[in-house]
């Protein structure tokens, strides 16, 4: 048995410029037109049959943001370079390198690069985890209701939603982005057929 | 319902200076006379009952060096700060900031900071998991016998391991350090009555 990999995946991955990996891919978003700047990339850097939980890392260029969402499943974040802000329910915080942020279940949650910085995060999140998400007309208008996260969401698109998610996620792979007839809520999962 | 803490945990901890947390204890490891220089502190950042894993940060001193162990779980390490070596299986790395090391089930491993810096690193591991199991003479002779992984441990007491354990750590907690009279492994556990 070889001690030093298992399953082709290298015990030591070396950090490279540029806040990239050995080994670990790098996941561009797409840009949206209605959601500008969103300028945001994901590199999965732990995820083994073994361990219960992923450890990604999602870097935000200069005025970037992650999708306004919310879920069942919690995030465990911690700020690894670079300033920006974040929403967390109702709470408005400015993020240093190193500061850790919790996002509980079903809790809004968005995280935004500063205009002339850009933003590095991990984030550790559960294998078995469920699909996030989007905000309804209802709840962003609950949520701009407050000055502070209006301010926040000001350099989003008209209805603070990013529309173009990334495909290739474990969550999103295969599936659309769709909007309820019900309750006017998006989320990802099979467009019923026409 | 309050959207921004549960169960009186803030959503968001602040960095402080030197590698420390706002509302994130340190827990400091005892020093041992037979394992010079292990100075090592454990702060864990994230840990909760909906999160299938716990992120922790270790900080060795110049010269210290965490045990020398294997376990079934596995690790998932990212190293934030400094610079040092890691013992994993067989193979001896030196580390820089950023790195990734993937400590498989059931691998020795060690990690060590230099002789002039510190290390800190993040360590991911399933919060359901077993106990580490330490090296027995055989282990250690086995191990020794190559050069590289010698060099490694040279430092180290006699033996190469760390008999005085944070006591205060999940796993070790009200147990001892006892050795085996079987095997002569060492592990934690109620000492037998005499």
């Amino acid at each position: 048995m070889n001690d030093v990999s298992r399953g082709g995946s290298p015990v030591h991955r070396r950090s490279k410029a540029g806040h990239r990996w050995e080994g670990v891919d790098c996941l561009p978003y797409k840009e949206d037109e209605q959601a500008r700047f969103k300028a945001i990339s994901r590199q999965v850097l732990f995820s083994d049959p073994v361990l219960a939980a992923e450890l990604r890392f999602f870097e935000v260029a200069p005025g970037g943001f992650s999708s306004l969402e919310r879920h069942q499943h919690a995030h465990a974040v911690l700020v690894l370079h670079g300033h920006g802000q974040c929403l967390i329910g109702r709470e408005v915080r400015r993020l240093e390198p190193h500061d850790l942020v919790t996002v509980p279940p079903w809790t809004w949650h968005q995280f935004r690069a500063a205009s002339d910085a850009s933003l590095g995060f991990l984030c550790m999140v559960n294998v078995d985890r469920d699909r996030p998400q989007l905000p309804s007309q209802e709840d962003l208008t609950d949520l701009q209701a407050d000055p502070s996260i209006a301010a926040f969401l000001g350099a989003l698109s008209h209805d603070g939603v990013d529309r173009v998610e990334d495909t290739k996620s474990k969550e999103t792979r295969g599936l659309d982005l769709v909007t309820s007839r019900r309750d006017g809520r998006r989320f990802f999962g099979k467009r019923p057929r026409s």
